[in-house]
């Protein structure tokens, strides 16, 4: 079923409204581009309404956030909620700083995200379960399983928890994917990135745990291909054939533990 | 003639000074320093009139534009009117929301262009012709001819209207360009680089409609030429030799439709 | 020794704190992971402090400068030296502008740099030698080791200045560099990510002036040898290639001027 969403994905070709951290703004648009959605990626407030409402989908990613962007993603989430069209939250570094625990419960107590989606660390933070942090990166062990499920409860959404092994869960069911590469953790924006094309796979007429699944597959099995071609030496010609494979044909990308 | 005006405008390595998007600011100033110019890209108002004073020219370009930025925008180009230095005005978006419609009228109503450049949708807007549009790309189809005249007389500047074929008009002349490649339209930031190689070569002695011109065509060739290349094999290595070839000598960019 | 350092610092893989300009972020953030480190790249006032307390050391950089960015560029440094963490500052553009001159006269009046980064242009504007400016870039030429030692004195640091010859004093010794490559100069954010690195590196139990040099010798070694490679033919493979080298082992670096 999977390969059936990442095409219907592109058929629609969606329109994704983004309020994204400077970091990661070109390589989020270039892959989404190249996965086979349209991005936007408008910051003012004064139009973060009426860019939402002309969208098939919203991200809200608060990785260099600031408090002036806080109105601009509440409102662009209100109204993707109105119109009924997907909104993913990425709470970036939420367990580093408590400007960020306060930035994202304002936003995530106006909006209702269809995904938060996040690494354990970040996720066991929103959920109160104990995790060490290092940075805005993750490096802990722990219960994965338990910490997508309780967040997908508490927030009445879909959880998806990357990591060595990416969990995806509505709070009941629970779909693991074990596709990737260790080079994705050497890439920055390689999860904003995902956050971006797991909005356009929520945009199909697929149920919201399988487009999400189908969105992480996939961006596992194209990170797997590109980790086994040649011409990838390091981070920088992986980034570049990266994002070749996000536009290829899923059965295209053999490799790794197929 | 388009040759010379591009190695006028290497030999000159003018400096362009970006008021431009979060997007696209790396790319762009690859490009620019790739094809032969010197970026700079001071975002900060109290600066603004300084760094115009000492460039060679100034892009102006509402991607991201927050309503604070319009100041810094419109000083700068005020003082590259001031200093008769090109100044270039890249409407990104201008249909999508009212934010954007009166950000660019303000922008225009104190500066005078020497280009202004966008997609026919963008264009069409600026006149009032019916445009369809779908997010900050233009998909539709109409007449693109009239749209550049009609943008080029109502604001006293040249019209640069990009899309398949690529439209330059002084009002009155008009030249084509059907040199390019569509892998460009899943570029983020193609439209926005183009603008600062424009405002590059119009620093050069030609006519504005001319080196305009030779900038389009030049970046078109460098797209299909590298469209053409073995080593490309999507948009990650289509921008890495993208970025080559924009340094290249216009004769070696052989490929495509020659 | 530079080998042990460049060693140490990958060891410990040193989370750095950026409060950099919008230019550059993805390219210094993916140059970093490649290197070794990790980086943070939060911007927000309300958190730099508590940032820059987790972080092993901070970058502060002005290329891209807004009057707002200030306090939290100050706060950022004063936790690290609070902390005593290494805060690397890299006046970009510096000499251009009066708003930069004010910008980085309170910045260094607040903080005490380990390391001030910039080319000869910049360093000399800091100590008023006299020097040819043209935009950000420096382009003249003059006595970079009476600058660079100057700077070391007056500031009471280690000053890296880049060029040609990379020159780093502690005000008395003066350490030289020779390896890199033209080619850097075309790639914007260079001179940005190389004060990433030898931050990192600055994290670890060498004196400042031999993990300085360390860093810098490093990232000329790569570049060197990204230079030399097949199939570097312009900026875009170059840098491509070049995030690739930076997480080679330093004796696999072969190249240039060996």
């Amino acid at each position: 079923m999977s390969s059936e969403i990442i095409h219907e994905a592109r058929e629609k070709r969606p329109l994704i409204h983004h309020l994204t951290n400077q970091v990661v703004m070109n390589f989020t648009a270039n892959g989404l581009l190249s996965f086979g959605g349209a991005p936007i990626m408008a910051k003012a407030v004064e139009e973060a309404e009426e860019m939402a409402s002309i969208s098939d989908g919203v991200l809200i990613n608060i990785g260099t956030i600031l408090n002036q962007d806080i109105p601009a993603m509440i409102q662009a989430g209100k109204a993707a909620n109105k119109k009924g069209i997907p909104v993913v939250v990425d709470p970036v570094g939420v367990g580093a700083t408590s400007f960020r625990k306060e930035a994202i419960r304002q936003i995530l107590e106006e909006i209702n995200p269809t995904v938060i989606k996040g690494n354990a660390g970040e996720l066991a933070h929103l959920v109160d379960i104990p995790w060490e942090i290092k940075g805005v990166d993750s490096t802990g062990e722990g219960n994965s399983e338990e910490i997508a499920r309780k967040v997908a409860q508490e927030f009445k959404t879909i959880a998806v928890l990357t990591g060595k092994t990416d969990v995806i869960s509505d709070g009941t069911e629970v779909r693991l994917n074990r596709k990737g590469s260790a080079m994705l953790s050497n890439v920055t924006g390689a999860g904003c990135l995902l956050g971006s094309i797991v909005t356009a796979c929520l945009t199909t007429s697929h149920s919201s745990v399988e487009s999400a699944f189908a969105a992480v597959e996939f961006y596992g099995r194209a990170a797997e291909y590109t980790e086994g071609l040649d011409e990838v030496k390091g981070t920088g010609t992986f980034i570049a054939s990266f994002l070749d494979a996000l536009s290829f044909n899923p059965n295209d990308l053999k490799g790794g533990q197929e």
